[in-house]
């Protein structure tokens, strides 16, 4: 059997594996099943189900979706879960059981949630990516990737379903914190760092893991931010925006897209040949697999209603460009008859299985399908690991308001009220998608400020005050009474993504959270969970106006997944730091920057509006966007915006035009000194506004940005190169152009303070 | 000269015009400059301005816009302006002197704002289009537009820039007072009734004109309901939505369209191509003549910024399909260089002074340009157009609320507080686009109300209570004092689009209104005044609430132009009547249906949300719609929705399928009875549900309406014939195809109360 032989090209052993197949065995590759559904843990050990010993036998298993997955949708707890050496021998087992109790013994793929870590009890629990967006530290995500690679693979984990590469639009979507940015530039750096990071030198490595591009496309332009709603957008936004992270990703090897579950233009993009055929595979030459969301098949048939039963809805999928469907139901309950019927054909069904296959073996799971739990023992959760997701919690936060230096605090004896619904409740700190915590593991802000000032002589006190959602005010006595007896205090608000864990509130189907009536839960953010508002929930305003009262200094600390809109705080609180998700590490991340031991360097990913009337806002609208007679359309913070301890000043801009010998048009430099008194480090941006063009376009538009790091009263130049990609548009007929004429070249800290300069095109 | 021979065709005539014209006079023709600067009135009489006779001998003048218009912009008021002979007198002054002093003698085409009533000073004013839209009756409306035919050509108008034929999808949008509907069946057949009104059975009539088709398209999709924001939207919706009521009105016959401000997906309306060339004119066969709004040239370079230049930028609209300009600036200042900088060709200025001159010649113009001023004087504000106005105004109407049938109320001497900002306050009942009303000629609520119970016993008392944005309360008292002394109150509040007559509020160059700081003008709705809230504005809320505590019988009514949303006036007000801006005979109409003398029948053409974070809201929306986690996606008032003084009981849903040999495919029918004790009229609805469908489909749309009158007892049977149209889709490759399977067939009351019965399509 040549396909076993390690020598030959994976092309030949990919070919010589499928003239091997039997069309059941075709279609068993094309089916993801839910991972944890295949065995039970019992005493120290795990047996494998029924139904997947007789699935193996009889197809072969192509995916596993989630097999070390824990919370509540897998039912999955810290009690009932496995250990990450018990996680790893047991997809060695399940494994094991597929290779040699399938005819062909072709291993299975592991596919897992690690979006901000591995979603498996264990793993280290990183910010969530509007965190990591607002690191705009591409590097530093890399590390991170690594870190979440290494943990994943050496359970056995082979592909992860992220990065999340959607445009945010409209922050009323619950899904906000999963995402980067509401800038195309900025993700598609993301996505590079991602598919570097997590994919390494080559996937075939112990410590590499191949990445899944999603939600492939459009889905954070859903209609008022509404989860899958409908996409309204026309070709050129859908290229110049939504779609470019995703050829970025592609471009730097990415071997998996998911699909979205909204349609454009109602077009559901589970079924969207243009997308997944004419721009995937033809223009961008995509040669890895295309997987759906969960359920999104079943969604064509009841939702989307474009299919009239399973078959039609499996059929029109497959032949759309879908390879392989997470969960599997449609396309095991329907792809065969499909197949009888000739709504498909052996063809297309080959070309999917190849795709399949080619990433398996360039993962090495022919050659090598097991992990070394000792391994997995000794790399999860790793204190090397901990430390980078201290230090992306402290990059990914952003200081917006900071009044008569009130930041840094000194460690000099004065007492800290810490209080606030978020300062001690670990899952509110996590954000959607991680898994069980022992509370230990996680350091919440009350954790961070007691462990920081362990040496020190200052009393912490503590009070919760409020919960995030409920509206009891019992609390609030006691809150204000800690407050009174202290110095300062540091409030922490926000909002939470913290699934419930009772019943009723998640979708069998997708996983995803459901809203209820239920208010126990403080769940306000996170997959399903959209708002029509964005102001804090519950009673937290209150609680905050009634310690403002009090007229000691307040420092405003947010933990949450989506932009808050609270004039009343923007305006009242002493000092403001919006930490959105941090992670386990959360609170000594918030500790170093509230003392000083780490400097603020977080930018905003996301614009902060003024008003959620003012939504859909984006800093890079159109020229004619227009106002409203309550606000005009600037944020409360722009896009770009972070304070520091520290000061920078930008000086010299200076744009030097080349010769349009080559794709290089021109150099833009600044020098950029830090003024202050403490090291600091700072986001260089770099914005383009294109003065003409036969297109609209953007007023303006992020297309480069360097994270420095300056001592004090240390300068440097920076400098950025721009090239065609940077100044092009799609033109009317959507070819990629640069236009002759004026462009402003605008270096600066935010999207709204800068160095500007023109630069005049002229073609030769 | 065969031009000036009547008894040739129209294309002959045009054809031997063009042979004789210079390119200057070409050029004249594509112009239309604000008629009010042409002329000024002196003593008794008026004299035409130097630049007017100047502009005549160079070049003659195409076009004159809004010579009779009067408002802050042209700063015509009831002082300054003329009567309807004087402006006879006047128009028949300027043609005049076009005609003898001209080369040629071409006739000026007079284009005025007529959307509901003639926006000159002593015209009848209608109700604004979203009351007109509430009718639910095109043939009413149909009456409405000759009466607005007849008088707007009795002075010499000849064309009009109406009927606004946006969809609105946001009604924070300022203009959504400006349009009849959400939906683009209901716009469509108001399109219809527009046309066949106002041009009538032959445009060289002297009481027809031309309609204008506006805005050409997308306008009602705006990003936020931003006026003139970008239009995200894909081709399938465009068609499908949007331009669907163009093209009902175009196939009617419409001799004019003009360009909307906003981009769809980065291509400004003004300059595109696709939308006025390959759509409006080779796809529908339009005719007629394309036309700009005020500025939109202005904007290509500036706002839009695809022209580097005047001469690029009025060259691309040309180029486009841009006939006319409306205020001329960008034409006339860049046309020439141009043409002679080979922007442009002879051939594509020949072709649209053809359509130009081809409408001058069917409006009869050549033939007869004078019209009769005591024509005008006898026929403007006729009582008979009063009577179209008044019924317009209770057909459109809305009771949203009648607890324990609090309505109609009695004539029985009970003592009646009339309370509001808006009971007695003339220009906040007439909308946007209004002129100058003396006092006398418009009836407020307070007035009908008094004139209804002239010969009753019972006493009407009144107070403002505050004004509709300022947020004094010092009228509180007074108005609380009032409504204690009598027996039941009827609160007016809402909205207000009467134009600030102080400075700096207007936008010279396009005349939309500016939002500035002054809060005395009431104005919170109108072109310019876009809303990021929905509630009320200033403090009528705690107005509500003030009079409420009283603790009797609470009636509101709302005057106002777009949906207001204020759940605690739906709680606890006993009734509401949302009459949207009901026009000159608002007060008489409204006193009508308060006391039973008409009976609602009015049906909402927009949905009214429960919270302002739903938007976009509308009925027709996809099954994938989405929720929040503070409210679903239902509105707390639905389209189609509208209470009566009787009950209408629906039964015996039938549907007849057709062979497929013509175009019908069935025929539904269902049976009406007014169950109720007094006549009334229903709006009987019929709407479809594509159960499955190649490409995803709203989850209902209106397909069909007839508006019923019965007596008490009477029953009747309403039939409506489906055919293709009613029932297709654009398919993938955008072609309409009427598909397979089970539609849903609705008919009932609203768009969330009918009945339902399956419909099986088969090809044969």
């Amino acid at each position: 059997m040549r396909y076993r032989n390690p020598s030959l090209s994976t092309a030949e052993r990919v070919a010589d594996l499928l003239g091997l197949m039997s069309i059941e065995e075709k279609i068993g590759q094309l089916i993801q099943l839910f991972g944890w559904k295949t065995f039970h843990k019992n005493g120290g050990g795990v047996s494998l189900s029924d139904f997947f010993q007789e699935e193996v036998k009889r197809y072969g298993v192509g995916s596993l979706y989630g097999t070390l997955r824990a919370d509540p949708w897998t039912e999955v707890t810290l009690e009932t879960g496995m250990s990450p050496r018990e996680g790893a021998e047991a997809v060695n087992l399940i494994q094991k059981y597929a290779v040699e109790h399938s005819r062909l013994g072709i291993p299975i793929l592991f596919g897992e949630e690690c979006s901000h870590g591995h979603m498996a009890i264990g793993a280290t629990v990183f910010p969530v990516p509007l965190s990591i967006g607002s690191t705009w530290n591409p590097a530093l995500y890399e590390r991170m990737c690594r870190a979440v690679a290494v943990e994943t693979r050496s359970q056995g984990g082979a592909v992860t379903y992220s990065p999340v590469l959607d445009i945010v639009r409209d922050p009323r979507w619950g899904r906000t914190e999963e995402n980067f940015s509401e800038d195309p530039f900025l993700v598609g750096e993301m996505a590079v760092a991602a598919v570097r990071g997590m994919q390494g030198d080559r996937l075939d490595r112990k410590d590499s893991i191949g990445v899944t591009l999603k939600h492939f496309v459009g889905y954070g332009a859903s209609e008022g931010g509404r989860n899958g709603a409908p996409v309204h957008m026309g070709l050129r936004e859908l290229h110049e925006i939504d779609l470019l992270p995703f050829r970025r990703g592609v471009e730097a090897g990415a071997v998996s897209i998911m699909t979205a579950y909204n349609e454009i233009d109602s077009t559901p993009c589970t079924s969207n040949q243009y997308l997944l055929r004419d721009v995937l595979r033809r223009d961008w030459g995509f040669n890895g697999f295309v997987i759906t969301d969960c359920g999104a098949i079943n969604m064509l048939e009841r939702g989307h209603n474009v299919a009239a039963n399973g078959e039609d809805a499996a059929a029109m999928a497959l032949r759309a460009g879908v390879d392989m469907e997470m969960s599997g139901v449609m396309f095991r309950g329907h792809l065969f008859k499909a197949l009888n019927r000739g709504l498909i054909t052996q063809e297309e069904i080959d070309a999917s299985v190849v795709s399949i296959l080619t990433v398996k073996f360039r993962l090495g799971l022919f050659d090598d399908p097991y992990v070394n739990p000792e391994q997995a023992e000794m790399l999860i959760g790793a204190a090397e690991h901990k430390e980078i997701a201290r230090k992306v919690a402290a990059e990914g936060s952003v200081l917006l308001k900071n009044d008569k230096r009130l930041l840094p605090l000194a460690r000099d004896g004065r007492r800290i009220a810490v209080i606030g619904p978020n300062a001690d409740l670990i899952y509110n700190q996590l954000g959607d998608y991680t898994s069980p915590q022992p509370r230990e593991k996680v350091v919440t802000v009350l954790d961070g400020i007691r462990a920081k000032l362990a040496d020190s002589e200052g009393d912490v006190l503590y009070a919760p005050g409020c919960r995030v959602k409920d509206v009891s005010e019992e609390g609030f006595d006691q809150a204000v009474a800690c407050a009174a007896e202290a110095d300062i205090t540091v409030l922490v608000l926000g909002g939470s993504s913290a699934r419930d864990f009772g019943e009723g509130t998640i979708d069998l189907r997708t996983g995803a959270s459901l809203v209820t009536d239920r208010t126990a839960s403080d769940m306000d953010c996170g997959e399903g969970i959209d708002r029509a508002d964005l102001h804090l929930s519950g009673v937290q305003l209150k609680l905050a106006q009634a310690i403002h009262k009090l007229g000691k200094p307040l420092v405003v600390v947010y933990i949450n997944g989506r932009p808050i809109i609270e004039p009343w705080v923007d305006e009242h609180a002493d000092a403001i730091l919006e930490a959105w998700y941090p992670g386990q590490e959360g609170g000594h991340a918030i500790a170093d920057l509230l003392f000083g031991d780490a400097n603020p360097s977080g930018k905003l990913p996301i614009s902060i509006p003024r008003h959620a009337g003012q939504l859909p806002l984006v800093y890079n609208n159109k020229r004619t966007r227009g106002r409203y007679l309550e606000t005009d359309m600037k944020p409360r913070y722009p896009f770009g915006y972070g304070m520091s301890y520290t000061e920078f000043k930008y000086e010299h801009l200076r744009i030097q035009p080349i010769d349009l010998t080559d794709d290089v048009i021109a150099k833009a430099s600044v020098d950029v000194m830090n003024a202050g008194e403490v090291e600091g480090a700072e986001v260089v941006q770099l914005y383009i506004s294109d003065l003409v063009s036969s297109v609209t376009r953007p007023e303006q538009e992020l297309k480069g940005f360097k994270k420095i790091v300056l001592q004090p009263g240390e300068s440097t130049t920076v400098t950025f190169t721009l090239s065609a990609e940077h100044l092009q548009l799609l033109d009317a007929s959507m070819q990629p152009v640069v236009e002759e004429g004026e462009f402003l070249v605008r270096i600066g800290s935010s999207s709204d303070c800068y160095l500007e300069d023109s630069l005049f095109v002229r073609k030769s």
